[in-house]
């Protein structure tokens, strides 16, 4: 099958390469030439310049094809699912851009169109998990997911490397976060109720409060559930205290002459000591919880992925879990094992019978693999 | 005798009063006339509206008083102190300016005017009682000095309250320290060498490296000197993550369509955050410390200083210590107790033999005790 990858980004170009290893003829877009070097001269892929960021140019562009992947970054995440589907071709997308997926919903049936939306790892495998285990129990009390992209070498005073968008890491650190308490939205502040956690393989990590439920809070009918974000202990206090100070403020100061928004500032000083250098090489850290009664129990069912950069093609573990379950969640789509049509999140396909258990076999077979463990608590 | 003081602000006002409660006809000069509330309507003292920041106006003003007390902030002091000079009067300073006091020397001595310097707490008393025990001991080793001004009620994340000009205490945390080790001159980061140390009273505090010795480390032929400054534990690891990330940073960034100093953009956002409140007290603590040999001992003497905010005139601590050490030089000057002449560094009068005691006399009569100890080490 022909499939386009919008954005030869770090993520982008890892799932080209997936999707060409995989037999698919495919072709990557970008607007900057100089994206396609991420190829490492794989001449199986076909190179398209073209700028993302004009829906007409992304209309015309995916008409080509049988499929389009979007992995742009979350700024252009909305428009450029639009264009595709006012083209009507299917996409599965991991921008996690802010606007309401929603939205999408009659854009894609009126065209006849699928759109796979938040289909990284988290959001992505994180709400097919919770998708699955809401329906898995009889009765679901509480589902839970900490996850972390983490540098594999520590380095003070942030111990954090960017592994994804650097704006889209500074929203983690200051949007509030909506969590579900005994069946009620609940909003937290960022970085709120931190907690140490042990990591197997990993050691002790801290974990705090960020919003990435995001359409779960909508789609889900359980009444706990929460998403915390993982860093080495000790971030969360040094960002707080920027946050405390007001370096995080996104309102303009007067500074001399100029207005300036502290965030802007801060990011411009953080975001070249949080880069993450070539050859350092990065982690995925999750842990899914869901808790509830099954067959008269109390269960509790863990999944757990401790994922590294892979040393042999140099792509990052974040590329990797992010970019892969895309793609495996492609080859699913175009094996016809995914029934639904329209806008779908990746927990409506949790809830499917049996889809968990074809996605983390397209997974494994990608190296990203998935512990999966069952208690009576 | 008349005595004029320039600047009105908390310790200029703390100083005027002080003078007219000894008897003399003081009057108090600044370019706002808001300040002049500040003297708490005491009618025994006039006031002039001055633009201080032009030498002109300070030269003609300064002519009909026999004395001038300096109490301007450090970037307009040299200039005052010039200008006050070239008018032919004596001035006691305690600016604390940039420049290099001694660049003023053929000035006064041209115009047989007298000026004495850094006439406040630190430098201040700290560089008579260095200049003291560099000529009593027979063979002086180390002088150390440990002070700082303090919040009286800890309130994170800083537990600290400016007490002096808020540009200054930035200079605290970036301006290489010069320190005086086995007789050569070491730059030290600002910072740096963080020591925790019981301070009797207070607590613990930790003290670390900070740009205070001046002249001393031209003027004294001792060994080894150092000047650290005192804040509750945490507040210098606190500073020293700012300026790793680069918010003390005086070079100028490109953010979106400004270029910032992120020094000047921490400055107002820490500023609101670290201005003593009104009804807020603080407190003001040093410890100077001196070994050597003494009468074939090694002996060590020390100064202790815990000054505490006055709840009757709401005069600050560190109003009291840095402007009562210059209103007690005034008295002592027109006393005929000084006998020498133009340029004049504290450290110069701690030298004269009976200074010190003289000094310690008159700032005990103002409430601010020095706890003075002698022991064989």
């Amino acid at each position: 099958m022909s499939i386009v990858v919008l954005g030869c980004g770090l993520v982008g170009s890892a799932m080209a390469l997936d999707l060409a290893r995989h037999g698919h003829e495919v072709t990557a877009a970008d607007v900057d030439d100089a994206a396609f070097t991420r190829l490492g001269g794989n001449t199986r892929i076909k190179a398209a310049v073209c700028d993302l960021a004009t829906a007409e140019e992304v209309r015309q562009l995916v008409r080509g094809f049988d499929l389009v992947i979007g992995a742009v970054p979350g700024w252009l995440g909305y428009q450029t699912v639009s264009a595709t589907l006012e083209a009507g071709r299917d996409i599965i997308d991991i921008s996690f851009f802010p606007e309401d997926p929603f939205d999408l919903q009659e854009l894609a049936e009126q065209n006849g169109a699928t759109a796979v939306l938040d289909c990284g790892v988290a959001p992505g495998f994180s709400h097919v998990a919770f998708g699955h285990l809401s329906r898995w129990f009889d009765e679901p009390q509480s589902l839970a997911c900490f996850v972390g992209g983490l540098p594999a070498v520590r380095v003070q005073p942030f111990e954090y490397r960017i592994v994804f968008s650097a704006l889209d890491v500074m929203e983690e650190y200051t949007r509030p976060a909506r969590i579900v308490e005994k069946g009620e939205v609940v909003v937290k502040e960022a970085l709120s109720e931190v907690e140490e956690i042990d990591f197997p393989g990993v050691g002790t990590l801290e974990a705090f409060n960020s919003d990435g439920l995001r359409s779960l809070v909508r789609t889900l009918q359980v009444p706990n559930m929460i998403e915390k974000t993982l860093r080495y202990p000790g971030h969360a206090t040094k960002m707080k205290f920027l946050r405390e100070v007001g370096f995080l403020g996104k309102e303009p100061v007067q500074v001399d002459d100029a207005e300036v928004v502290p965030l802007h500032l801060t990011a411009k000083l953080l975001f070249p000591q949080l880069a993450l250098r070539r050859g350092e090489e990065d982690l995925t850290v999750m842990r899914i919880t869901g808790t509830g009664i099954k067959a008269g129990r109390r269960q509790r069912v863990t999944y757990i992925l401790l994922d590294r950069f892979d040393p042999v093609t140099g792509i990052t573990s974040m590329a990797r879990t992010t970019g892969y379950t895309a793609t495996a969640v492609a080859e699913l789509f175009l094996q016809g094992k995914i029934a639904r049509r329209g806008l779908i999140l990746p927990e409506m396909l949790g809830q499917e019978e049996g889809f968990i258990e074809l996605l983390l076999g397209e997974l494994a077979e990608r190296g990203v693999v998935y512990e999966r463990s069952v208690e009576t608590v």
